[in-house]
């Protein structure tokens, strides 16, 4: 998908919602549990409840990995169940040297035809590229997570002025341009997004950690909000496990269209 | 595995080598071609070959996971084939929120059984820590690689005047033992591991590079072997694919032997 096909929705669907299917066995209604591919089928009748609120879907990729090969058949009928016009982003945070990076490109980007995968940053350059000599496909770098590890390394000031995520929001730049790259933001740091857009004002930000991670939808569209929207926010847990009973989509859908119309709003205050 | 468990066998065995099984199609003996699971039957050949030479198998996930399900089965059925006695490493260089770190240890570490995984440092603490909450199992984190991208981040220095490999050895160190945690050093650049020593002089180093990326192991030997070893040195293309005909593993097995050889004189002449 391309940037503007992606804005296009944005706007045609007034949201900039992505849904994290992290799907656990642990954590589905349990009436789920009898059916055939229980994974496959929670996530077939979310995509069901929310496909008209949302321009993105986030398979976290741990939780399809935990369950083995039976795991990767249910991620791979997800993705294909996924209508067309919804972007999807492997959230794998894989990374390695380049010709393992591109074993991992070709997993995420041929074999299962994701329109993106998170990329961890710190083996650097030719880490990276090898996601981004695909057609149309996204890389989204990891740049100021929303967990509390990410202050470990990822705020240190270097020599040269820069903070570390700073300095792979600078270099990166170098790898790919804005119609292949998204950054990662937390939303735990909401007022870190003005430091990020100071680096980088045309990407598309993927903002997770709205939700069960604390972080604010008006803050994030505030700081972070150019002139193509410019974010995918993310909201797993309080979508997809709003309720655990037999009305989990239709509760679901309630989530997903409270986020949308409170993002319906946001466009129309800072989209200029 | 135990770090003495781990000393022994490199005792025993005279060596310190690590076979890294990088199992690709398009590169394995045609012949195999054929077989019902050719992965699983170039792997099986390969630990035949080389088990009595080797103290570790490091199967790179990227290989396994850009063939889907079926790479899956393939990896599970050569990890079972794995002798006990010789510690296995998932090469997956993941990391990600503290609840999903926890689903790729639990998939590597209880469904896979692997004694230890290679885990990206980017994210921090609550990213590394759930997969040292297993016992005697093990995070290798990646400290300085050995592609060319290493440079991009790890070799910049912080304010606090250490490098960004520096402070990724310091702060790693607060959260598990040189009973659970290695680091992963590149050996193309041998002579940092002086600096490596410096900050973390008894912890096992997992090196790749040596062979195909250009490392040179009698450097590695001089530079980094401490009085447990303290040295896993892996070598993938150099031994699996030694040669591509019906001797692919008999030449495997020199190969791997032909490194065991040099290892046990390196280690007769560094061993404390």
């Amino acid at each position: 998908m391309t940037r503007k096909e992606l804005f296009e929705q944005i706007k045609k669907k007034e949201s900039f919602l992505c849904v994290g299917l992290d799907t656990d066995l642990s954590k589905i209604p349990p009436h789920l549990l009898d059916t055939k591919d229980p994974i496959f089928e929670f996530n077939k009748q979310i995509i069901d409840a929310t496909a008209d609120y949302c321009v993105a879907y986030k398979p976290n990729i741990a939780f399809y990995e935990c369950l083995g090969a039976k795991g990767w058949e249910s991620l791979q009928k997800t993705l294909e169940y996924i209508p067309k016009d919804i972007f999807t982003i492997a959230d794998a945070k894989r990374g390695d040297i380049g010709n393992t990076s591109r074993m991992y490109a070709q997993a995420f980007f041929e074999n299962m035809n994701f329109d993106s995968v998170t990329v961890a940053p710190y083996m650097g350059n030719d880490s990276v590229t090898p996601f981004l000599e695909f057609d149309n496909k996204w890389v989204i770098l990891l740049a100021l997570t929303s967990n509390q590890g990410g202050l470990d390394f990822q705020m240190h000031e270097l020599t040269n002025g820069k903070r570390l995520f700073e300095e792979v929001l600078t270099k990166s730049q170098e790898w790919g341009s804005t119609d292949q790259l998204m950054y990662v933001v937390g939303a735990t740091r909401a007022e870190s997004l003005l430091d990020i857009r100071k680096y980088a004002p045309d990407h598309f930000l993927l903002v997770p950690g709205v939700g069960a991670q604390g972080g604010d939808l008006a803050s994030v569209a505030k700081y972070g909000m150019n002139d193509h929207c410019g974010l995918l926010v993310n909201s797993s847990r309080g979508i997809i496990y709003a309720s655990n009973g037999e009305d989990f989509d239709e509760q679901a859908q309630n989530a997903a269209q409270t986020l949308q119309q409170e993002m319906k709003v946001l466009l129309a205050e800072y989209l200029k």
